[in-house]
């Protein structure tokens, strides 16, 4: 496994590259690109350019629409639902939050459910936008089905992502941003890669049964809540799937449950939807709504520093802030580059040669 | 261990007696005994009068305000802040919740962060009034330090809810209401009076080693967040509970991570306070400003269902939907009584002596 480091700026391009062949407008290019970048910049490398060839072969079997008229179907002075016409949720979900963002400036807080969209990145993306206002930003997407509820056999939730960001003084903000699953997929991956075992606690079998095998997935069987087993709380990871399911896709109007269609292009969407496309939930609170802005700053600066000053078991280890590890990287990342494996560089310019752009 | 039933209305009225000899307005005394009442009723009988002890000596020792003049301190249009003015939060949280209700009505959402209030009850109280109403209610709270996040080995949070409630049509609410802790603090006062070890993952020590000793707590150990450990996820269980403590404290002015009062009278609250009392977080979305309300209703059916009849791992054992179980004691305790366990019994009618009221 060897590792290529690139500018952000390089990376930047070529991304936009890959949106504007698919046919993006070229604000929508630099908007997708914007947030896969981000990704890769605060260091979650399985949501950033690495999706790319992924966008690529949905929109070829048209599941992907690169010129959507996004709009309102919905509405009150705090509320919408928006459609986003099968678009890229890269650019659907900020299309979504700004409207959040706007209707919070004017009222106190905003919410826009969205229906016929699709994968849109990472989350923290757009609940920081409105971090970046002086405002609490919570977005939350469905996701195809992977994870069995308490009980179940069978797959029924996706990994469900919530995120939760909020404005500091002094600190980066305080970003929540997790996947209501156990483990991440991608923790996965990287043992399948290894040919290791995983703990248990992670997947089951397609009888149910807790597992170590790290291709389980590939043999019918699927990832545990948030709390792996009844007695350590599996209700409720599968509980908090089922919120951000139902905020996002029985809300929105969306697929839920296991009508949600895979990301994948190889595996078809079911042939029975019950809504359009995949459901994202996004919403804006003013912090000076509840209270002034800066006595808020100021309290959550506290907050992080009694957190980061708490004792921990061991000294090499501190408790960490969330937000500050990818906030880290991103400076990081910024001046000395973003690295990628070599799988993921050869994809890339496989890709680019099927789309006839200049490579990396 | 002996149980004793009694009607739902003797339970009723005796807890109304209690909180008049406190000096509660007639009208505070029925709705904080109905909050008790219902948690009774739906089987969560560590949140039902089993406390009312807990909140006379509270009262005792003036922690508590049984005649609080309960305020807006701040709003816009969809944002508030309540001032609980140290009232038992079983009628502040209702007092908070009613006015998201009543914003949402107008706005199409509502939302109120709460300061200076105690404990609220079950969550699940709160986000019901909304759903009642045909919009999805959203409550949580903060608690006095019992969690140790991830790394930690000090207490820094409590066990922190966060509850969700969802309008259906034929089938009742879906309500996800669960502490951000591995485990609620009620199984392991099961585990201490059986004196049997408790699970790995629910409980560290004082050094921050897994342990299954139940009376860990009280030799300096900690709560761990749901996820137990890092590599089951428990820094998402402690993002959580992170998340329910912003919101609750450090948006509303309250006392947030390890500054939050003791909920037991013989503890005495930090003496350098951060805010004042504990904090809620109440907020209302009416399913409309999204959709038709009949459209949501039917399709969360269809959610329901559809999970209900999941194949399962054993054949006795549905998927439960959240909410369900309480619901269903609810139906069958409203007829058949509400079965209290002699020691409960026996400390309320103690309670009464010292009241000077008519016991149980």
């Amino acid at each position: 496994m060897t590792f290529y480091t690139f500018t952000e700026n390089k990376l930047r391009q070529f991304t936009e590259r890959v949106f504007l062949k698919m046919g993006c407008p070229l604000a929508d290019a630099q908007l997708a690109a914007d947030v896969l970048l981000k990704s890769d910049l605060r260091g979650i490398d399985s949501h950033g350019v690495a999706r790319l060839s992924g966008y690529v072969r949905l929109w070829e079997k048209q599941r992907i629409n690169a010129n959507p008229v996004i709009k309102i179907v919905h509405e009150t002075a705090t509320t919408a639902t928006v459609d986003g016409d099968s678009g890229l949720g890269l650019v659907v979900a900020p299309f979504a939050m700004k409207i959040a963002i706007e209707k919070a400036r004017i009222y106190g807080s905003g919410w826009v459910a969205v229906k016929n969209s699709n994968h849109f990145g990472i989350a923290g993306y757009h609940s920081l936008m409105a971090a970046e206002q002086e405002m609490i930003g919570i977005s939350m997407t469905n996701a195809s089905p992977l994870v069995a509820p308490t009980y179940s056999s069978e797959r029924l939730l996706g990994t469900n992502p919530m995120c939760y960001a909020f404005p500091a003084g002094k600190y980066p903000p305080v970003i929540v941003d997790m996947a209501t699953a156990a483990a991440a997929n991608g923790k996965l991956e990287i043992a399948q890669r290894a040919n290791q075992p995983i703990p248990e606690g992670w997947v089951q079998d397609s009888t149910g049964n807790t597992s170590t095998n790290p291709h389980q997935l590939k043999e019918g069987g699927s990832l545990l809540p948030l709390g792996s087993d009844k007695d350590h709380g599996s209700h409720k990871g599968y509980g908090l799937s089922a919120t951000v399911d139902i905020f996002s896709a029985v809300l929105s109007g969306a697929n839920y449950g296991p009508w949600v269609p895979p990301f994948v292009a190889f595996l078809e969407p079911p042939t029975d939807p019950v809504g359009e496309g995949i459901g994202h939930f996004l919403g804006a609170m003013r912090v000076d709504g509840f209270r002034p802005a800066q006595d808020f700053k100021d309290h959550l600066d506290n907050w992080i520093e009694r957190f980061k000053s708490a004792k921990t078991v061991d000294a090499d280890k501190k408790v960490i802030i969330p937000g500050e590890p990818e906030f880290a990287y991103e400076q990081e990342r910024r001046i000395s580059g973003i690295p990628l494996i070599d799988v993921v560089v050869n994809d890339l310019n496989e890709l680019a040669k099927k789309l006839e752009i200049e490579g990396l």
